[in-house]
This record gives C-alpha cells, structure tokens and sequence, in this order.
C-alpha cells in the first residue's frame, strides 16, 4: 500500500500536481441512500405524482453541488464537468413490505486531467441532504448511508469498479 | 404525521416562513462515520502523530461547509453560525481488531429564527468527503454511512434526541 | 430629487451605513416576464403536467439567486432572508389566442435594517434566465421583460407601490 | 420542433452531455435595457462625467457575474470565458426627447465545447438590477427589459442572429 | 499572553462560541497599500481623471471581499456588515519626489457579536491585490505591505488602537 | 511603458480577450510575510509541534482561495490549476534574535492561456490573513507585508524573476 499522495514528504496537504497528465474521458458513478418512516416516503411520492418537487429539488441540489466540488473539497482541482445526470429509485427492504429507502445515483462525465469520483460522491451527499432538508418536520431520524463509488473510467490508473 | 412544510399547497417548493418566529439559543449535533481498510487508517493515523493534515483538513473543509449551508440546500435559511465544532473518534470495530472507521461528530449553535441540524449534517458530509479525497489513492472503497442527527435543542418544536 | 446614496460626496460607490436602522418587518414583491413562441411554452407546460421540472428547476434557481443578491450586487447589504416564493402565470396574450409568455412574480420577506427588492429582482430575473436556458434549443429568440418592483412594505421610508 | 433537451425522457432535469464536442471558438452577444425617469439618469451622467461609479459598479458586477452564470443557472455547463466586455448606450426615446434608458450590450468569447450566451445573457441582467440597486433611492419605478440574445456564432449549430 | 483561541485544548481548530456575546455596534479600519514604479501610478492616475476604473474596480473588489471573508478565512463567523467604505491616498515617498505608492483605507461596521477587523483586513488585501491585476502588464514588481488593523472599537475588550 | 491592458480606449475595465493564446505550462511563484511578537511566533510553534493546526488551517484557508481568485479578482480570467502548493519559513530577524515573522510562500500551475501569478499572490494574502486571524486573541498588532511575485514561467511574454 503506497503513500497517501494528498501529503507531501512533510506530512503537509497540497492540491496534487496533474499538470503533465492527458485529457481523456473520464467517468464515474456513485450512489448513497437515504432511509426514512414509510409513511415520510409516501408524503415525498404523493409529491412525485403531481408536482415531484422533492426530487426535483434534491436533483437541482445535486447538479448544483457537484459543479462546487473544488470549493467544497480543499485539494481537489477545478474540473469543468461534460456531464451530471442523477437518479432516484425507490424500493421495499424485502418483498412485500412498504419501501423506507431512496436510492440516489449520480453520474458525472469529464475531459480533463484527472476523475470525477469526487463531484459524483459529493452530488450523492447534497441530494440527500436535500431530501432530509425538506421532509425533516415530519421525520427527523432519517439516516443516510451507503455513500460510496460504484465505478470509474478513465485516466492511467484504468477502470475500476467496487466488488 | 403531517404534511412537508417545503412544499406549499400546490406541491411546489418555497423557503418557509420564519419571519414571525422568536431568536431563541439553538444547537444541534449530527454523526457520521467513513469505513475503510484498516492499513488506510494506518496510515492517516501516522500522518496524525506528525502533522494531523487528513484530520486538519477535513475538519477545516467540515467548518466551511456548515458556513455555505445555505447556498447547497436550496430551501435553507441563512444563517449566521455562532460555533462550530468536529471532533473524530477512531475505534476497532471489536474489542482487540485493527480500527477500521474515523467516526465524526459536529456541534453547531446559533441564535436565530429556526434550527442548525441541516448545518451540522452538511459539516458531517463534507467532512467524510475530503477524507474520502486525501486517502482515495490508496482505498477506493471506503464508505460513508451512518449520517444523521443526534439531538436538537432550542426553539418551539422543543428538544429532540434519537433514540 | 434627491442624491445618489450609493455614491459618496467625491462619486465613489460605498456601501450605504444602514447601522443605526431599526430592525423591523420588510417585504418586497418583484415581478418579470419571458416571451417566446407558442410552442415553447406548450413543451414546457407538457412537461409541466407529468413533472414539472422546468418550473421546479427555474424556482430552485431563484430561490438560491436571491440569497445570494449581495455576492452579485455589489453594494448590497448582506441580509437573512426569511422567506422567499416564486410563483408562475401562464396567460394568453389577448383572449382567445395561446399562451406566449410566462409571469414570474417573487415574495421576499425579512425582518432586518433595509428592504428586500433587490433579492426579489434578483430572483426574478434568475428564474427567467433558468427558463431560457432550458428551452434556449428549440427557441433562441426569446425575451425577457417588465422586471420591476410591484411593491415594498415595511422600513422608515414606508410603503411603496408601483403606479 | 424538438424537444426540451434539458429534460430526459422522463422529463427531469439533467446537466447534458457535451463530452463528445469539438472545442471551437465561440462568442454570444446579448443586450437589455433600463428604463427610468430622465431625471435618474441625469444623475447618473453627472457622476459619470466626474468618476462614472455607476457604471464602473454595474460593468463590474456584470463581468464577475458572467463568470458565475453556472453557479447560478442549475444546468449550465462550467466554462473558462476567455474575453468579456461590457458597453453602455445612452439614448433619447425620440429625438428632442431627453434620454430616459440605458441599453446594456455584453459580448463574452470561449474556445469550448458549449454556447455562451447564457454568460451574456446573466451578466446583462446583473449589470442592469446593479443600475436599480444603485437608483434605487430616487426611482423605484425603473423597469429591465428586452434581455435577450442578439447573436451566437461558432459550434455545431452554426451562427444565429435575431431577426 | 493567553493562548490562541482558535485552537481548541487539543491543539485543534474550532470556531470559537461567541452565542453569548451581547450585540453591540462595532467597527474596524484597516489599512495597507502598494508600491511601484512612478510611471505605473501616473498611468493610474490619468485613468482617474477620466474614468477612473482602476480605483473604482479596486474599491468593488474589496467591498464584495469584505462580504466574502467568513467564506475566506476558516474560522471566521458569518456577520452582516453595516457598512463598507474604501479610500484611497496617494502620496510621494518624500517631498518633491514623484509619488510611486497607493495608501488604501478600509471602515466596516456591524451591530453584531464579534469584531469585524477581518472583514476590514481582507477588504485591504483583495483591493490591493486588484490594483496588482490591472497594472502587471506594466509592472510586474509591485509589491503589497502594511497591511494591518488601525482601529477598532466596540465589543467587550473595548477600543483598541495601534501604537 | 505601454498602457493599462486592463482598461479599454475608453478607460473602462473588460476582461482581457485570451481566447487566441496558446494553451502553454505556465507557474507562478509569489512570496508574503506576517510579523507578529516573537511570543505569539512561540505559540503558534508549540501548537505545530503537537497538532499543527495554525499552519495547516492557514495553508487550507490558501489552497482554497488560490482556486476563487477569478471570483475575487474582478478581471481575473477563471482558471483550471494543476497544482498548489504553499510552504512556511520561520526565521529569526538577525542571527542570534528569536524569530518573528513567518514567511510564506506559493507555488502555482496550470495548462492554460495566461499567466497564475494572481492566483499565487491571492493565496499568500488569504494565507497571511488567516493567520491573523487565528492569532488576534493575543496580538492585534501584526503586520502583513512583501506580498510579491517572486517569478513566473511560460506564456508568450516569457520567464520573468523579480531582481
């Protein structure tokens, strides 16, 4: 296992020199959840029949917060994404019960020097926090979790994918 | 259960009004943790004996984030935080195995019109995030989970505390 | 006619000293227009009756433009927005003919030193720029207008309606 | 006429993918107007003939603005301007009459995979509420209009100009 | 001397509490300034008579910096600032010689619970740093100094003043 | 001397056309100083013995605004940089005296059309502030000062070094 490359020989943190890197396509996904009373996702999908604000929001949210990226996370570079696109799937923890989870994706695609795991996993986080924000007075105990990279494409280290 | 107090009666999204609520003290704490390969703690627990950079810099980007609230969420209120506080814990996930998890822990308090929850779960995300950046090079599976609020005090909903 | 306030005796811009003013309730209502082709707004009100997003996106971004005014004006006073609302008309331009225009008209609401028309025209003017962009690909030409204050309450200088 | 490319085939929002284009030269031109009491703006026309703050202030507030149209319109794509300039024209109505408008003309350059006329187009809009908010004191009445695109040229759908 | 209160008894950083602090109308002033060749401020200066965007650009930057600062320095509490005014001076370093620096002066005021020295502090920085940005591509060798708190006064350790 | 590149015919601010600049490896290096009592020197050193924290916030604090320069400097181009970097220097004022002044010092880089001196000159100053401001619990009187260019490399016009 190497060094943590984010601190120098000093143990110091510096924003990584990629300056003699290529541009290439690069890709990545991530994904978090957010769990909740079953009762709180109906009031959101009742919402979604209609008007589907919440997601809305939370994906405009997500959108948002992966472009800030860079201002967010102190070492990471300034990237100009090609690409954001988030989804949301809802599902029962077994079959037959009344589903508690959303299931938050996002997607976010790059030429550049270096990946874009970062802006994806901090898209996960906003839209979550999102969905938290705007039912919290009806359910305050909303955990989120499970927030972490799916895959990678892209850029010298090659693909790379959770197993 | 009630209704989403962010969506108004047409199911469309609008920032609550507080005009008419009373500045009374206000606090909130909310956890998270990141899961990792206990070589990748290691090795930011040896950088912690020397410098501290990995926890430094999470903890500053943690403080910041809280600060910017307001511009991620999209129906937060601003406001001016009075303290912000993050604090890690690092514990074996059984008693004599290797530490595998950097929990996190932000206090936060004002005095204003409505509650800092969403402040401190921001700090919490941001904060897992930028150790998630500085360590990715060596451990591209860690996961964060577990975020959630803690307790609340202050204001008319009175006292809250997960149970 | 009284002078410039945002201009000092030499013509300097300063930020206007509002120390000494009383904290009191301030509302300010704004309101604006985008014009295009029929067409442009029968795509946007068929999304808007399965999802919406195209309102729901515009909204969130006037929502966030507004508490963001003093970063974009700048000789605004940073303020602690209470509440903002964002409300959207479709209406045809003379009785009988389709809709060609959408209204745009933004509630703020503060309790503090100085009036909230500039984040009101702010996030007027946000929301209409958010829906250009959404349907800048099937139609460039269109204009945005009559973005102007409808009315102000609240402060020493008292109300103020538009004639 | 196609379809609303901002939203997916469900109809939600996402950032669209340009990975795939050219990096060519590209320039927007976009203008607006305010329209005042010819008193306000012969206020403005003494400063501006000593220091000209006014305009100095809301040529500024445009050009940063332009810089942050993606931080401010959810889907636009984050792009590195390479040129902005910002003009004033001061013009009678009628001829005899005495000026009561300032036209706004904002031209912004990219080499880049996307338009910029959505940076034109906010940085108009922020120059023009940067006029009221400087005004404000002595017209409330002022009104923006006619923000709209003049002309595009460079990138895979060729040059446009308003008719 | 006590010790730093940014850190907390672990040597960490935190934002300091300041819930119970009283708010009371406090200022500060700040000052720095920057030198180079006399050609280089003759350049400025015959700007200043004309148009004066080099002043007035400075003094945009550093009001908007001001606003900016608790985004800017770490530890820095969110405060609505009451008032911004920057002036300038310029002086020759001794009698009869062709002056050949700029003096900048920064008040902010606030009603609030902590001191607004920062503000003032980074207002200086970003207005000389302006200043910097406009003439290098006559004067690469400019340097910013002196940069430092004059007075402030307000708040519970009273006036203070340097010596 | 040629003119103000910054300023138009006219004497108006625009942002500099670069878009037919070559894309070329440019750095930067800038240098500041922050004087203070060797007694608060002494305390900012025993807290870097254990935690580090002055420093490692204050690097951060750096770091972060080098990449919001192009928001802070109005005509500042925005920038992808490929690399930060900011290292320390504890020297005493004459041999034999204790020390009194930290020095400060940043390296930037980018791939780009221009020139990340300004990058480098903003992170030194936010650097220096931060410090200030971490350290005016108990002593007001600090100065900051030298803030220069120390050399820049690439780019049409060539290496310059400060003499």
């Amino acid at each position: 296992m190497s060094k943590l490359t984010h601190l120098n020989e000093h143990g110091q943190a510096h924003m990584v020199d990629i300056s003699d890197k290529q541009n290439t396509s690069r890709q990545a996904i991530a994904e978090g959840s957010i769990t909740m009373q079953p009762e709180t996702l109906r009031l959101i999908m009742e919402g979604g029949h209609k008007k589907g604000d919440v997601f809305a929001t939370a994906r405009i949210a997500g959108i948002q917060a992966a472009k800030k990226c860079s201002d967010l996370i102190p070492l990471c570079h300034p990237l100009a994404l090609t690409k954001i696109a988030i989804e949301f799937t809802v599902e029962p923890p077994l079959a037959g019960q009344e589903p508690n989870r959303i299931g938050i994706q996002v997607l976010c695609k790059l030429n550049g020097k270096t990946g874009v795991e970062m802006e994806a996993l901090t898209a996960v986080s906003i839209t979550a926090l999102t969905i938290y924000d705007m039912c919290k007075a009806v359910d305050k105990a909303m955990v989120i979790g499970n927030v972490r990279v799916l895959e990678k494409q892209g850029g010298k280290s090659g693909d790379w994918r959770t197993t």
